[in-house]
């Protein structure tokens, strides 16, 4: 059974991919259009397969392999593909199919929405990181140098296929990653999303829960598109997350969704010491995190990086660094502006627990 | 007096930049935004001054020198100035002024929205090309190697102020390459237009003109914003004038509108040859432009380039190459597929005569 969500701008279809509406997209509107695959070297090897055996309408299709990576969300490799896209003649009315995590949905998205001002593409997300957050909300982009998404655009796929088929792939670890992304979406909008994925082993996530925490992005993402107000509530964790992460793409990286676990963390703790969020909330928002995410160990010099990186996020105004903050569980507020004393002592606490 | 002309995603004005809203803008809504301008070599020198000195809100703006013309329109330079944006620390809030001609506002337009996924920019085109061209539509965008506007978005400026002043900072031949577009809204649209510039010396164009011409060109934009059908008359002159481009680009660059004139007189000639247009029409028109215009001498293997480098060409479908026709002088018809032999012939007419 396929389970469609309307997202508006474009239709996002849970379920198997061969009951989505995928084929009938292949059969009509691009039948006489050439196609793009877009691939890391994980979903040419897992997840490509699956598709290039059950569509004959593939069966011509370029194949597109990028490094796998988050350090490879850059605009060399992009430049790589335009190239080849250009080799290929592949024009306005031609289509993109990508294929892969976050990285390869992100920057797909992006490739294709630049070249020629725009190319339709479709989005397999096939991790649980990307089926949960990257494959809502029409953000594409690349990064430059420690700044992630620097560079991008809002543009949106013609369709999302999320096939849970897909997730059998990733190991723990990886499916941890996406829960954090779910968690986050409990933390600022549902306490019932939080309290019923909290406790539950990464692969007992099912569909059910996909789209529980798809429909919460869905529709904070329809009430504000263009990220005004109630959609930087989305930015929870991310203010400190994205900024761990870009410190760490210099040091050996780390996942997204472990940044975004720490970012969590002291996120809350600040909102905590603001005296927005209690103290009972704060800790079972500590404890579930600590319990399954690894903790990184901040020292002195790096907490300080970290601020100066912060200080370059796309929401701030002017100096001011911008939070999303949480006033309880599943209760999100926006457009905080703490003193660098206050991020830096939440910051601190990473180091000190 | 200030002319204002509504292109409903944003506002173009006409006349004095003083009188322009561009002063409400950097006193209100750009009050507490960083600002940056970007220019190239000539418009440092000769039309930075006209705005620093009238603008103390401008005392602190970054100014950003690019190198001129058409071989920098591309992602290198982009890639520089986006760097140097992240060093400003430049934010979604603030604004980016394009103070230059039709490379200045296509690359600027297109480094501000892809940016962050989008800061604010405003154009001041400085070149009669730009100022009927390039200020209207959203079209943003930089080359790929000989490919023209390969990458870019539709964006739109907050704001385009169109002065006079800067057209006495140009030569005679500058202003020429813009009447070619001029011309081209005329011969698609309004022969009421041709006919009042076609004999007029360039010095003799004037704000009536100029006004004139925009509108043709905002209004068939705004009929069809997305370039489904009505927008592609547009394209008139330029399926062969931007390949003309694009092989010259490798050979040492010429003006755009010396290439759309070309360009003109290929397609006008196809459009004969097809029956489409009668010979009287095409007489005419060819009389004009080669009156007007330089000729370019073209040889068979360069004829063979350039016709491959329009089966890349953004508006084809599948391997066919599209063209905008002319079926009379004011009147254009869209999406005709010439066979390479007909398309070839034409080309050859640059040779012959």
């Amino acid at each position: 059974m396929i389970n469609k969500i309307d997202a508006k701008k474009h239709l996002i279809e849970l379920g198997n991919h061969t009951e989505s509406s995928f084929l009938t997209l292949l059969r009509e509107e691009f039948s006489e259009s050439k196609k793009v695959i877009i691939v890391d070297e994980n979903t040419n090897d897992e997840c490509l397969p699956a598709l290039l055996t059950h569509y004959e309408e593939l069966k011509d299709t370029e194949v597109m392999l990028l490094p796998c990576g988050e350090e490879n969300k850059v605009m060399e490799v992009c430049f790589q593909v335009w190239e080849a896209l250009t080799e290929y003649g592949i024009g306005r009315n031609d289509l993109i199919i990508n294929l892969g995590g976050g990285v390869i949905t992100d920057m797909g998205g992006f490739i294709a929405s630049i070249y020629k001002r725009g190319v339709s593409f479709i989005n397999f997300p096939t991790t649980l990181l990307a089926m949960v957050d990257a494959s809502v909300g029409g953000k594409t982009g690349i990064d430059l140098g420690p700044f992630k998404n620097q560079l991008g655009v809002f543009s949106f796929p013609k369709l999302v296929v999320i096939d849970p088929l897909f997730l059998s792939t990733l190991n723990e670890e990886e499916l941890l990653w996406g829960k954090a992304e779910m968690l986050k979406h409990g933390l600022i909008n549902s306490k019932v999303h939080w309290d019923s994925i909290k406790n539950k082993a990464v692969k007992e996530i099912d569909t059910y829960d996909i789209a529980a925490s798809i429909t919460i992005k869905n529709n904070i993402v329809l009430s504000d598109p263009n990220e005004n107000d109630e959609r930087k509530k989305l930015n929870f964790g991310h203010t400190v997350g994205h900024a761990i992460e870009g410190y760490y793409l210099n040091e050996g990286k780390i996942p997204h969704g472990l940044a975004v676990a720490q970012g969590m963390i002291v996120e809350a703790k600040l909102s905590n010491n603001l005296k927005l969020l209690s103290d009972e909330a704060f800790s079972e928002i500590h404890f579930i995190l600590t319990e399954h995410y690894p903790k990184l160990e901040l020292e002195d010099d790096m907490i300080k990086e970290i601020v100066d990186l912060m200080k370059n996020d796309k929401k701030n105004k002017g100096e001011r660094i911008n939070f999303t903050l949480l006033t309880g569980i599943g209760e999100a507020t926006i457009n905080h502006y703490p003193t660098l004393i206050e991020i830096t002592e939440a910051l601190a606490f990473l180091k000190n627990t």
